[in-house]
């Protein structure tokens, strides 16, 4: 499958511009996140050993949750294009396996010196508790373009 | 293959503590980290598109190398079950496939009331040239414990 998705140009942007991503974590996507980091905490792999903690259970890693933040970014606001310049994500919550997170970015800050632009970041789960907030400072894509993008698949 | 790896809880961490972990970025990890996080951005995936970009060709995801910094924690200082609470991260120059990124992770603050660890955090390239450099705030592991992890494969 594919969707279409518009790089959206510093000139474009503009101070309260929202965008929000959608997106399930699976089984699937935190051993493939575990497999190519190298990140095979425990805490996201062995139910046995998680179940011992103080979470009672296997969390999904904080990273890939940010990596949602990453792909609304880039496939929504400021779109296909997007670099990433800086990123601070505060974890408020545990992911669990099956969640489906809400990734919703604005537009808070326009640097007209450099181009760059602020974003902050929610990310919610499907009961609407915030999992994880933070910003991204980037350089939006230099032309305003469509791309049919691949999904998931 | 398999790697031993020890948790290190909050009383034997000291400042000034360090760890590195060490990995390379291949285009199958580029590719499953678009897969997962839904990160199509075709500056990672498309080449004849990242050429007409200033960085002249496609560059690896940010948040794909911000995830060594988490596989640094996870399997190095503090070591397995460490959770993470906050990451910062700053871009400071592309990472490409095939380069081969060393994460160095330092203790730089023991929050004594929360048992919290604050970590300073550089990683570096091939050629010794520092691609990203950040900090994170993580929940060390509860107890002082050997693991044996799986390793890429």
């Amino acid at each position: 499958m594919k969707t279409t998705a518009t790089s959206v140009p510093f000139e474009d942007l503009h101070i309260g511009d929202e965008a929000i991503f959608e997106r399930e974590v699976t089984e699937g996507d935190v051993r493939a996140f575990a497999s190519l980091s190298g990140d095979t905490n425990p805490m996201h792999l062995d139910e046995a050993y998680a179940r011992t903690t103080r979470f009672g259970g296997r969390v999904v890693h904080g990273a890939l949750a940010s990596a949602h933040l990453s792909a609304a970014l880039a496939t929504q606001l400021p779109g296909p294009g997007t670099i990433y310049l800086e990123q601070s994500i505060r974890f408020r919550r545990p992911t669990r396996i099956g969640d489906v997170l809400t990734t919703r970015v604005r537009v808070v800050e326009r640097r007209e010196d450099k181009k760059f632009v602020r974003l902050s970041a929610e990310i919610t789960n499907q009961s609407g508790e915030a999992v994880a907030t933070g910003e991204a400072l980037v350089l939006p894509p230099e032309h305003r373009q469509r791309f049919e993008l691949p999904d998931r698949a």
